[in-house]
């Protein structure tokens, strides 16, 4: 079969205006032949940790070799880096912003470069529109299977952050906060079972605090609960997630991103001071 | 010209999570020279029937052999089947809640499988997200034309319900309801010239009370009406909608999905009975 | 290579219906080989300057010979004509209502097709969906090479609007309105730099009015200015813009679609009078 090269575009700059489309134009004149899949271009506006999420939650279920945008770039036409990352498998394109530390932090080889190669660009380059006259062009050569090591010298002064983590508040005891709300209204934290394994456990003795609830239930399935009933459960991002069958839980909590989620465990949650 | 097979996916998940990117990986890594195409991932969360609505207005569009991906799963994780649906012309994967009844209504002859053959799907297998590990690997497989009967044994007792349908209430009268509001705020009914044939004739005499209007116009086309005037139209969906020129008719009547909407015809319509 | 037409599509239909799925079969039953581009959906439903420029700004950046289907289509059903339109690089299938206006603005030589060869639709043709049964099979086959004047005899009397220019206002005083709100809340406005020259000059005297802002700052990247500051921009679009850095200038200012925004140079700009 001949070579059909995969993209994939994940930006925040919504379906409502034309940019979208021009990228993908430019991507086309360039390589014709590539598939361009979006994974989302919903990222909150101008936030880089919501983009991570988004790219490090969809990148690795692609084939070897997908090229990988990721757009979400306030500092655009400023002095911040355009990057290419390789991983052993994937390539990602980005504003070097750290919206890639969650690939960095799941991958085990990155070689991250500071691309320069402006021939490569759409010229004029806009000031306010790189995805269109860098991003999307870079992605395309490199789509064509243009070297990586063509597009820049390898820098390792890359701008990483480290996703927030749980942290433990006194015995038993464990703060974490809601990273994400979905589609369904599932409250996504940042807990992981590595966290709190006694959380997943058998028969765990805990109690979970979050909005205006207490959550005394962890199910395995979203149709397990009574309809309506709160509880957690290990969602398929790999953390712990507040649902409802067929409920949203951030409506019913009156929690949402960013919301403190804590967890007790033992003794502690029998206690049942909650925060 | 090389085998080029069609997956369509429609689903309730959104575009603003990274759900349907994951999917379309999950697809691209086992079928990559696969053309997938959105249908909707707006169907309402849960949303059984209107899910089956969706799919049936779109899937005879597309040509023979196309796999469609139908996901409106609230019962994700529990004992509700995964099936496979095979017509003359296409393939359909979708949990087995009913979500193709429309489907199976509109098509002469079809064969509904219950997936068992659990080395086609991702593994290990997430309780919470099966279009990933699940209906997307198999219909990945089915576009490389793994023949059908292997995914599992063919089942009679697969989940389906009749769409609502409307209802004679006396004579000269019909109660139906709105089956959804599309993106121009038409009222898509479910009554079908079939029901009614006499309000699609030449001169017919009638009223159509909706919301708080009673509508006393038929027209061909949505420009046909004077501005904001509330109009009856036969939509391109084969159902009755209630519409406005250049104008949302679910804002002018107040009236939405679930709303009732009678048909008086002849002398009924004349003694002014709305409801 | 083999030959892989590119079909894009811009329409007010949304995405939340079916409609764009049905589209999207249709080209796929005659173009089996087609690669379908969404540019966007989401154009003001029935409002053709806006959908005149979302094409006008994306259709560029695709390769020579690329098919643009534009469909803003309130008069659909009447006797509005389908039009194909032939540049030197590209084709456009659309109504004759406008709706390719700024597209004609910006070619050096447009053909235009009154399309009347009815074989080439879907039957029967819907008097409320003419995207699916007229726009999308002309498009397919254009796509197939089918020659663009065997769809209709050319014309020279199509439908055609300028684009609201910005108005002189007194002595070094320019008037021009908001055409649209980017996803950003980026203020897109009508005046170019060929309009005031002297607004993009090394160090130009000037004061921009809109909403309830005074705006006396011309940045060249929207990171340039401090947080929440508001700014003028020469854009991607080709048009001043007023931003914010990391913030919505919409919101800040209070200014919208149709907005009006008045530029006041040298001893206008002192004088103060802003309005």
């Amino acid at each position: 079969m001949s070579h059909r090269p995969i993209i994939t575009l994940t930006t925040d700059f919504g379906i409502n205006d034309h940019f979208v489309g021009a990228m993908k134009g430019v991507i086309l004149g360039i390589a014709p032949e590539a598939e361009i899949i979006d994974i989302t271009h919903a990222v909150q506006a101008f936030d880089v940790l919501d983009g991570a999420l988004a790219i490090s939650q969809a990148y690795s279920y692609f084939p070897n070799g997908t090229v990988h945008v990721v757009v979400v770039d306030p500092g655009v036409g400023s002095e911040r880096r355009p990057i290419l990352a390789a991983s052993d498998g994937y390539y990602f394109v980005a504003p070097d912003n750290g919206v890639l530390s969650l690939v960095y932090a799941r991958e085990e080889r990155v070689h991250v470069r500071h691309i320069t190669a402006d021939h490569y660009f759409r010229q004029p380059v806009s000031q306010t529109f790189h995805a269109r006259d860098v991003f999307a062009p870079v992605a395309a050569y490199l789509a064509k299977l243009v070297d990586s090591h063509k597009f820049g010298e390898e820098v390792d002064d890359y701008v990483k952050f480290a996703a927030p983590k749980p942290k433990t508040a006194g015995e038993n005891r464990m703060r974490g906060v809601v990273l994400k709300v979905d589609r369904f209204g599932n409250l996504i934290t940042n807990i992981t079972p590595a966290d709190i394994p006694a959380l997943f456990a058998e028969k765990p003795s805990f109690k979970i605090v979050i909005g205006n609830r207490e959550i005394t239930q962890i199910r395995s399935a979203y149709a397990e609960g009574a309809q309506g009933e709160v509880f957690g459960i290990l969602g398929s991002m790999g953390y712990l997630e507040i649902a409802a069958n067929r409920g949203a839980a951030a409506q019913i909590t009156g929690a949402g991103k960013g919301s403190e989620v804590s967890v007790l465990l033992g003794e502690a949650a029998a206690a049942g001071k909650g925060a």
